[in-house]
């Protein structure tokens, strides 16, 4: 074995500990939003926050700089690697986390859980202001967080998004959000302007709760979810956690009154999941055995819950079995209504019950406030506010309450800062993927129509989930499609769609 | 600040901070028994081992040592004071711990998950081949362990009892089981010759589970355990697990036909919750802010499983109760008979259903089974012969299978070797602490007969829980009866139960 393999096993060892250790911390954050006891939240809070300096340290020893530096100057490894790609984002890694200090990783963790029940409490309660000294507790740490990580020339709000979205920047995400933003206007206006109103009251008929759970768990399963190694619990706000292997979590909630809001939670979250599952396992705690960015995770969330899940096919092939599922929602309703209802296009409150349409205007009013509270130019005592002024103007309705507004969403509370355009780049990715697989396959909508799942899964498997951090997210789309990112495959899907479904 | 002071504010600091680590196992480890996906079995043995062996670390550190050094040298310390005991159960932890090798603690936590999953399955598919390596691989560990923690004149098994029972030796253990098997095996022979069989099949008629899960959770609650503050799931092998300061876990499991299991397994569970949640939360960390022992845990959980909840009182408050939560299996039944058949007397195949009276039987097979197998007269490949033999000895009936037989249990598959006898010793205590709380309070039968749990579970609180180690069990039995350790008040409680119901 040579000096630099040496070194590189070294360094590969050092990660994994540090990753079965962060997946520790996995468990205890997944239960801390599934079953920890109310009276819990504190004690909990203490363990996150140990774990997290734990984790922080494991992660930001010597050693691996000294190893670190040892690989990049040998020469060896070829171009994509998954060598040159471990060390690369290894280095990515040490770097972001040796510019922060423990004390601070800590106090972001312990706030995060606090904040997080002070959310719950808020949000439930629907009082703005008992979640604002949170708020402004934790945009002060992200501030912090931001100048710390900073580099040269980069916003404080980049310095956060890179966490989520690496290589990427504001001005790149907007650059693509532009002419988006411009699209999605005009085709809301189209859609309103038709006249054409699909009834929605069928959605929010009696849908038994243990029968949704069912029928999720079931459509999740068609889809290559492998719930031998995987799970799914409720959450107030549901989310997929990939512990390690042999184990992923998804998370829902049910409404008995709201069809749509487990079905395609389930199917979205089943998405992260099946992602999660296909990285190689052998890989595990190494930058090529994890995701390789939230914007990619989200194209595969959203590619199964929209772009299979809202689809045609996918109705030609499951709504028998939702018609006998729920006989007392559904016996009387036609599958094209029901299509026209999953698909209702309007102004809403909640960004994850939003219509594909509309979904991106959410994320682009969040990417706003959030640049703007980092930046400083917003301050936390005016969120309500301003989130309901720009909700106004771009939706033109107005929030009713803080719930379905500005406290709607859990990620601030979290400290999730710099999150929130991954959802909208997945659904550029998703566009994109979805295509080149269509096209690959032979036609994705009669494998769908037939409930053959398994192609577009191993297809997915192959091309994006097993290559981990392997390329970077551009990268990756490039290598895959031989495309560089763009709006254009989103709205002409989306144009396809609606224009069918609204005589445009 | 004096030096001793501040000394032994930096040991309890080092405790807590590793109290905090073993915390977070304890949710790996709850969640390895509740929720965690089959193929996630692996990953988990990893990261319990890795745990292991960071809170080894902690609590091996040579700083504490030299704690514990100065602070012993110290003589200011009252006795029985809080800070006499945590100095006291400080020392005894760590010279336990230090004489454990970190690599022997990583091995045995990684056997013990894995084996525990090889446990379930072996049990499930009634192979006890498919158990054997594991319980070989299991017991070679636990000699091992012994060993490493022996002391001279110190049995190897008692090396292992000291972890569960503090003080404790299999020959004073030996000394109050000798005549307690006697009077035992006087009372079942008396009971088989009474003629009275009472009617239990009335127990096995249908139970739905959801109306069995809201029964118990609602009896768990009225006896005194905070929901807020702790949980009830289900696992295949029920336990209590006090993972922190509000945050406490019961388990239990449900046949629809067979109403004992769960509703005996919660109470019992909630039991052990109530000493969890009455444990001083500033404490928390610290020997005083623990469970004192095993045996006196189980004196907890054994007190309101049986002494409480089988008692005819009990079912004066709950039985119209019983029967309106399951009208189909209870409307025809009377009192007297559903207490005569919760409290039937017969040889049984299952511990954890055994009778109060067989109860304790089935734990000295076990007791003189795995004192065996650690001084090597008895060899895991005879298990099997070893356990259907004595057992036919003890009871007259021979297990038809391994799940009826010697893969009943959970504890050797965990590596709980020295467990079994504080099962026994708890139903001792019990006794001791029941009479004395009967006495004091004037009279608990009129208590219990209206439902007022409130001074019995406060008289507990006092007495037993706040104290957690400031008093070792046979000292705090001494403090809180004036009494020492007696096979009598059991026995007397048994013959008086029993003697009224068999007409002896």
């Amino acid at each position: 074995m040579n000096a630099s393999q040496k070194a590189y096993d070294q360094l590969i060892a050092r990660l994994k500990q540090a990753a079965l250790l962060s997946s520790c911390s996995a468990i205890l954050e997944w239960d801390e939003q599934t079953y920890l006891p109310a009276d819990g939240a504190s004690h909990r809070a203490d363990q996150l926050s140990m774990m997290a300096g734990m984790v922080h340290q494991e992660a930001t020893s010597p050693e691996t700089g000294d190893l670190l530096n040892e690989l990049e100057s040998a020469s060896e490894w070829e171009e994509d690697s998954v060598e040159q790609a471990n060390i690369r984002e290894a280095r990515h890694e040490y770097d972001r986390m040796t510019k922060l200090p423990r004390q601070l990783v800590e106090e972001l963790s312990r706030v995060a859980t606090l904040s997080h029940h002070a959310w719950v409490k808020a949000r439930k309660e629907n009082q703005f202001n008992d979640f604002l000294p949170w708020l402004e507790k934790m945009i002060g740490l992200k501030r912090e967080q931001a100048a710390s990580l900073g580099s040269e020339g980069q916003t404080a709000y980049d310095a956060l998004l890179d966490e989520y979205e690496p290589g990427a920047t504001s001005e790149m995400i907007e650059q693509a959000f532009t002419p988006l933003r411009n699209e999605l206007v005009k085709l809301v206006s189209a859609i309103k302007e038709s006249g054409i109103v699909p009834d929605v009251s069928l959605l929010t008929r009696k849908y038994p709760v243990a029968k949704q759970r069912e029928f999720s768990l079931s459509a999740a399963e068609k889809i290559g979810f492998d719930f031998n190694a995987g799970r799914l619990d409720i959450a107030a706000h549901p989310f997929c956690s990939g512990i390690g292997p042999g184990d992923c979590r998804l998370t829902t909630r049910y409404d008995e009154h709201h069809f749509p809001g487990a079905f395609f939670g389930t199917l979205h979250e089943a998405g992260h999941g099946i992602y999660e599952q296909g990285l190689l396992k052998e890989y595990f705690g190494t930058p090529v055995g994890s995701s390789t960015s939230l914007g990619i995770h989200e194209s595969q969330s959203r590619m199964w819950e929209n772009l299979v899940g809202r689809s045609r096919p996918f109705w030609n092939c499951f709504y028998q079995s939702a018609q006998q599922q729920f006989p007392e929602a559904l016996a009387d309703v036609a599958q094209d209504d029901f299509y026209r209802a999953i698909n209702d296009v309007r102004p809403s409150y909640i960004r994850v019950e939003a219509d594909e349409v509309t979904y991106n205007l959410h994320i682009m009013l969040r990417f706003e406030l959030e640049q703007a509270l980092i930046s400083g130019d917003l301050q936390p005592a005016d969120v309500e506010a301003a989130w309901n002024e720009k909700f106004t103007s771009y939706f033109g309705i107005t929030p009713d309450t803080p719930a379905n507004g500005c406290l709607q969403d859990v990620h601030w509370s979290a400290g999730l800062i710099g999150y929130f355009p991954t959802y909208a780049l997945g659904n550029m990715y998703a566009a994109h993927f979805f295509n080149a697989a269509d096209s690959e396959l032979g036609g994705l909508d009669d494998l769908i129509a037939r409930g053959e799942f398994g192609p577009l899964k191993e297809w997915l498997n192959q091309k994006i989930h097993q290559h981990g951090k392997r390329y970077r997210a551009n990268r990756l789309l490039e290598v895959v499609t031989g495309e560089t990112l763009s709006h254009v495959p989103l709205v002409d899907q989306l144009n396809r769609k609606y224009g069918e479904l609204y005589n445009l």
